[in-house]
């Protein structure tokens, strides 16, 4: 959402220059495709813009969380008719976004969008068309199942959720064995956030028909993150999340489902607070797994690999608004030392679901192949 | 929600008595168990009073949408913190409600409850504890799975979305074969409604662990209800939802999962309008279901199944505040003509979930039992 155009309208607010003209805003809106069925609005266009508009007669004030990234997003204006409507002063990155509305000073979402669980709480969501939406598309092609189990947790006295993707085929061929990845989304998220904002089974289900990756296992749990405050990082305890993860989930998945339970066929991947938690259980647990990936979640210096069980493959990605030369940085030291490493940086997107939905993308094809 | 308590406040109201002493209203409120994480309110007390709390300091007026079965709702009253806060006039039906806020005109939800798809939005949802909620509890009992699938749909030209449920032990077992019963949701609701608000998962986990019904499959699917206007249901074609369920999902599910693939192993049954689906697909495909479920949903005549297959068993239910001795009186026809036919009312609910709930808890037990 850090978007330069943002920034300067940003600026341009600050000195008190309330109005801008909206040139060249090409009038190509179109309900975006994360509407609650039947809903027009919010649009986008082409452009990247996204307009709004809430039925609210009796309100005096309704403002968009989008738009400026996060300094004041988007005022709408009251019509004679009751309804409240704006559209964003830039374009936005592509893809998914969270937002909400500030009702006269409450936090709604929108009733024209679907919910996304983000923030710690159900945000609206909105989809600016990308120019390569192509390989998270629903298609005509086999598709996988997204398949909601429930666990039994001791350490943690509770039955846990996870949804695990099986690729196509996986009921036909009832012979084959399948390598896992586990998958953990950010901070304020849990284990909806990757099939909902990540669309994690449509990108496997299209790279699997196009023959680009190996057909794997993919399992997504909730990370215990969420108690934790924005901003208290630091005192976030690895341990209860990794017993539950490691003693508890894999041993159900590996006794529920036609896995190949080995470490050499178990990949980690996280992104964001996913990925903080991805570095310390591969490390903390190198037998376990052998392929390690984080997305906008950190890197791996070679010292805090030695002495472990060497990963066939380190992936290490983020957006390029994000921090493009740390991530290569760390890639080119880890080679050096002798590690098969891979960066990967999506191009003109931040710390945002994008991002992510080509990390897995670029990810996927590198797993298992040995 | 038309509870006689919520009939006689509703007339007081008529007569211009506004306010009400709300004698002997329990003080031992406690969050609702559909709140989103760490969300106080909405809370619900034992005696089935709710309360509401919201934030929105510029706000003129809030009114939820619960209270007084559609007639107002509950106005709630503006406090110097900022806070709009108010309790039901009267304890509600026991059991599952949809509801939502007018906030000054525009119509939100309310952003301490969890979201469930009914009226053709997602709308915010509150559970009032019922004596027999243990039968719907998430317990420490062997879990099934509630498996998302997308099927390609030629008649619609779409890939279409369902939810199959498949008991504890499909996957231990892998040469076990299971019956199936295609259940369908309401008008104004899709293919999540038996998961998030029937709790259809946990009610069948419950019965299966107490050895109380044979373990079967369950599949869900949008029944393309939405589309019409409430008020004209006779408009409603049953053909375009009767081939994608029949000629396009059936034969998926019986070719991705280890059905029984034979009438005799296959029921149909719905809730509402679905009740409306199945009544008329199990007349038109009596060759194709051999178990038949109507939940509030309408009756079958012996007049009309004349002719057809003739079916295993006939369920008819209700809850005890909609119509009881329509649902008795074609029981007492159905049997009297031959048939086995099985009515269940459900007390003190209305045309809500927790009697649909509870009629599922009935029916499952009496499926597939020769």
């Amino acid at each position: 959402m850090k978007s330069k155009q943002a920034i300067i309208f940003s600026v341009a607010l600050l000195v008190g220059q309330m109005c801008f003209a909206q040139t060249n805003v090409l009038e190509d809106f179109k309900p975006s495709t994360l509407n609650q069925p039947g809903q027009e609005f919010p649009e986008v266009n082409s452009q990247g813009y996204a307009r709004f508009k809430i039925k609210a007669p009796e309100a005096d004030s309704i403002r968009v969380s989008l738009g400026l990234g996060g300094r004041g997003g988007t005022l709408l204006t009251k019509g004679a008719d009751g309804f409240f409507t704006g559209t964003t002063e830039g374009p936005m990155d592509e893809g998914f976004h969270y937002y909400h509305l500030s009702v006269d000073g409450g936090t709604f979402n929108d009733p024209g969008a679907l919910n996304f669980y983000g923030s710690t709480r159900w945000e609206s969501g909105i989809e600016i068309p990308a120019h390569d939406q192509d390989f998270y598309a629903l298609k005509d092609v086999p598709h996988g199942n997204v398949v909601q189990i429930l666990f039994n947790s001791k350490s943690t006295h509770s039955q846990r959720r996870a949804f695990v993707y099986t690729p196509p085929g996986y009921n036909k061929n009832i012979s084959k064995k399948y390598p896992v990845l586990y998958l953990q989304h950010g901070w304020g998220e849990d284990e909806t956030a990757w099939s909902n904002q990540g669309r994690v089974n449509l990108i496997m289900d299209n790279l699997i028909a196009e023959g680009k990756t190996k057909p794997f296992i993919i399992v997504m749990t909730y990370g215990m993150t969420n108690e934790l405050k924005w901003g208290h990082m630091k005192d976030f305890k690895i341990e209860p999340f990794q017993t539950v993860l490691v003693d508890e989930l894999i041993p159900y998945v590996d006794s529920h489902f036609r896995t190949i339970a080995n470490r050499e066929h178990r990949a980690m991947a996280g992104l964001s607070m996913g990925g903080m938690e991805t570095h310390a259980i591969t490390l903390n647990k190198s037998n376990v797994f052998s392929y390690y990936a984080l997305l906008s979640g950190g890197i791996y210096t070679p010292e805090e690999l030695k002495g472990k069980t060497k990963p066939t493959l380190i992936f290490i990605s983020c957006g390029s608004r994000e921090r493009p030369d740390g991530v290569k940085n760390a890639v080119t030291a880890l080679k050096g030392a002798g590690y098969n490493a891979v960066s990967y940086v999506s191009e003109n997107t931040a710390h945002e679901f994008l991002t992510w939905r080509r990390s897995l993308h670029e990810l996927a094809p590198m797993l298992f192949r040995n």
